[in-house]
């Protein structure tokens, strides 16, 4: 690993990402064809926030926090910090003076494989972030690693400029090429989830409105009255 | 296993399960003989909510909700839709529509031993649901599974029909046909709890409420001024 | 190991302590040269609180909270219960009863090894604990352990008397004697912060701040305009 | 709970326990319907047996090895003792001392749902055992548990005198009744590999011996040269 | 994630694949600057294998192994399979039939982000195999995956094509272009730990081999010849 | 922490470490009254080893293996290398060259609290050694640690000179001071399981070797022929 900082990086339309913004994680996730999520371990560091943006990514060291120092220089307005760990790690590399810094320069959040601290203070802040621990275990400023290049997070390829959305439920990546498309993708899905919600909070069932007799028959279902009707 | 949805189940009777609402899970767990509890990974997904229902229960396959579906015709209102999987699995195999369907239904809230999504949603239509995990991770419908079969859920034995208690601290399972009773025992033991707690808060010590100086003496505990005392 | 109760310890004192709170976990672990920190699976049963004290410590049995009964007659205004297990476990060994007791003697919260229960009321209380689990599931009052001896605590070790500090970070320790030194430690960590925070939201980099450039360069990172150029 | 010890239980067909081992745990496992196995934390203490007998059950609690001396009075030749736990635990409850015990009684191996001890010696003996965990930790006779219940050990429900298959693989739990189908079922499905490995061992391909073009071009499987011909 | 198998990949240079194998992980991940390593989760089936191959990678859904039917038929001698999954699964994915027909082309292992079984007869036919679990459960085949698109596998991203080099202590990742110079750099490393292993074996302190002794004196470190010393 | 290497410290007697060797750790473990054990996850890197020693301590950083370089100084004949960590890490910290270094000193084995690597090699060395992990992953030698102060090894704590006895059931440790009354003890545990194994190996029961019956009847077990006889 050589490790470099890339100054240049092609980022996602941000009118598409700002749409998906709008419809979440989950549906975002599903209108990718269920792809691009990251491992279920990665949880906000406080409740209620919804953002999506450009990663600017960064490879870092366990332990070591200096190349999130080195990233901030290249981000802009709009964009999440992303960041990978050469190697499993809870430490918390991330704090409040960072976030102070990343929110003077117009970034909407950070996802990082790794720990964060001053949780706290990040809620008062409203900076929002999403990691695998929460540990107040300081770092170290002692090997480098990289700025924007692709990176490993939590599970999930993700590039520079890739378009990356954050919730409540989890955090998942969308090419940047693909932002657009995914973004219509999710607003016809989410269209359609309104109507089925209607209908369910009506009574109707999902196994009638789905249509899943059929196939739940062909699949060879039995319906007993008793479990010991099963058995004769 | 031959997939199977039982239609008629023997419900725990209801006066009995609204009164373990009343008392927790702690307190029903205790009064059960410190049993039937699930374990600890199952968690809410969102804090506050304390409910008590009759299990209509789905052994699912993991990655795969078809049959939450399917289970959502067999429930009635004061039920607790309980999931057990064939294997260990985190993904999101309930959201905001899944849970519309059964509040339309008057179902009091979800125990699965797999992932949810939608949590914010669900936070916000005050749907109960307590799971392993918080997933976006999306589902197919492929694979069979049985509706009203006994099941193991977090590690638990729930037949359907039983008792399920769900609050902050987790869940336990209070077969029907001995929800009276521990209902019962779970007032007296809140009662002669009532009183404990007038009492510590108003400085005895627990030693001596519960008597323990004469166990403690038994099984040989010393007490020393100082550590060093102990050497002697 | 020999059970033994030891009635006399050496306290952090309590000016040093109160200080130490004000800072919260992470500045004071940094103020320590990074040190004495739990490990971050030690969570808050409620998020919010912030407390500092001196250790009444525990060594308890799995699944077996006696011990807990016998520390409270040691504990004075001031203390925090500090409980390490002899192996793992994750029962609920703590819930309302003993928080009120503890509460009517003035002591400012529990940090424990192992599981608590009872959260709602917790939080309702005020009675802060930082634990490994929450769950549910009762204990027995039947082997003995010891109370103020020394203990490890999530991988920590933690001798009677030494300042305990804990927030939505964690929870790190302080030895007795070093609490002055790291206090004042924290406090000019805190002050030289302050400087920097601003510094940083008025959109000064942290590059420039802490001077990273010669280091970087030293160390060989490389700047390309496109990761293609890295490959000339 | 009641502690309790049920003296006489009905144990699955010997003939067809013992034909089940000759399949071992993966082929059992598929002739079930892919049903009845325990969670893949459970380990041999050592490599290269392979078993099969009829459960004895004991519930224990955790740390707590009271009822395994209890239950090696209701073992017969041709049993495996199976033991469930009400809490997650790792504690060394099974030793050299017990598997002499055991194997005095002709019992074929144990299975647990915590520690085993004195793996070296188990392994010298020829006693098999699985477990979740290797521990020294030694345990209390202290509470009691029962024996000869239903019990969920490693996420499978066991009851008594149900066929238990275990080898390198993992255990696979045969419910008593079914033990003659199941094994006949393995038979047939043992028989069948067969076949299929010497074609596949002369170089046929999976995909034509299963026949799998059709489905996998009406899920619409794309071939392409290379990666960028799928983007034209 | 469109479905798609490519039939054509570049394969790292086969002299190098065969000098890597002689290098082992650790020396092999040095190499490369300590980079490409799969996480520690994923353990050989069996204990004394070394093998270096060339990736064919297979993106396969949890609990469903049809893409590695799928994907035998691109396989070559000197491959080895990599298989990464759309979410954590631990279910038996691949057994002695699929190891048969592997063998059958050439393949010198498996490399799977989910479970194996059969290990007994993977070990019996030579058939190495690295999993992050072994587990009996059966897989279904049912949805569709990719062959020979960029997968992650245990934390690590792997192109087609890429050496791949695994044994007792893990598993290796090395870029196809890169192999050469990495078997380079291998071979210098190797020759160059075998003077240091002469000399540390003739009694040579490392600290006087490595020169540590100036460095460690920059970084302050006392030495004391008792503890209270450091106090006084 | 200030860095700090003690140059002299107190070993635990020959006699009594080279006694507890062939007591093994579960005997030694219970001899001490059940205490001073390691967590079970620390497992040898090579199954089949028994060694005792004395400890040299090292406080090692995560991915930092300065410090066991420069223990090695201080490691005599019969000294087992005990390697505590400031947080978690499976960093592969100790090889083959270390390995060769403490054996050319006489160290008899390693107990770590991260990862080793080479694992292949240190068994054909004969070289034991107790880990958290196997992994390839390089470290660093960038930031100090300490020599010969207390350490907290997987949640033991360890004192320079204490015995340290490691088999394939775990690692225990025995407190210098201790290590004669803890052999003499376990020389009798051992001789009196001697006498127990034959009976139990006659075919006695257990429960009547220790005199069960009474404490059983006395805790309320109760016998039945079936479980139906219960719910009389």
């Amino acid at each position: 690993m050589t490790p470099v900082v890339v100054r240049r990086i092609d980022r996602a339309e941000a009118q598409a990402v700002d749409a998906l913004a709008e419809f979440g994680v989950s549906t975002v996730h599903e209108a990718m064809g269920r792809d691009g999520l990251m491992k279920p371990y990665m949880r906000p560091a406080w409740a209620g926030a919804r953002v999506a943006g450009t990663a600017v990514t960064v490879l870092a060291q366990p332990g070591d926090n200096w190349m999130l120092h080195v990233a901030v220089e290249f981000c802009r307005p709009g964009d999440i910090l992303v960041v990978g760990l050469t190697a499993d790690n809870t430490d918390g590399m991330f704090g409040d003076l960072l976030a102070t810094s990343l929110m003077a320069r117009g970034v909407r959040g950070l996802v990082i494989d790794a720990g964060v601290r001053d949780v706290a203070s990040l809620k008062e802040m409203g900076f929002p972030a999403w990691s695998r621990a929460i540990s107040a275990r300081g770092t170290v400023k002692a090997t480098l690693g990289s700025v924007n290049v692709p990176v490993v997070c939590a599970g999930a390829l993700v590039n520079p400029g890739d378009a990356v959305v954050a919730d409540d439920d989890g955090v998942v990546v969308v090419p940047a090429g693909r932002a657009p498309a995914v973004a219509e993708a999710a607003r016809k899905r989410a269209a359609n989830e309104e109507d089925k919600r209607r209908r369910l909070a009506a009574g109707e069932l999902g196994r009638d409105i789905y249509d899943m007799r059929p196939a739940l028959e062909k699949a060879g279902l039995i319906y007993v009255d008793r479990l010991e009707d099963l058995k004769r």
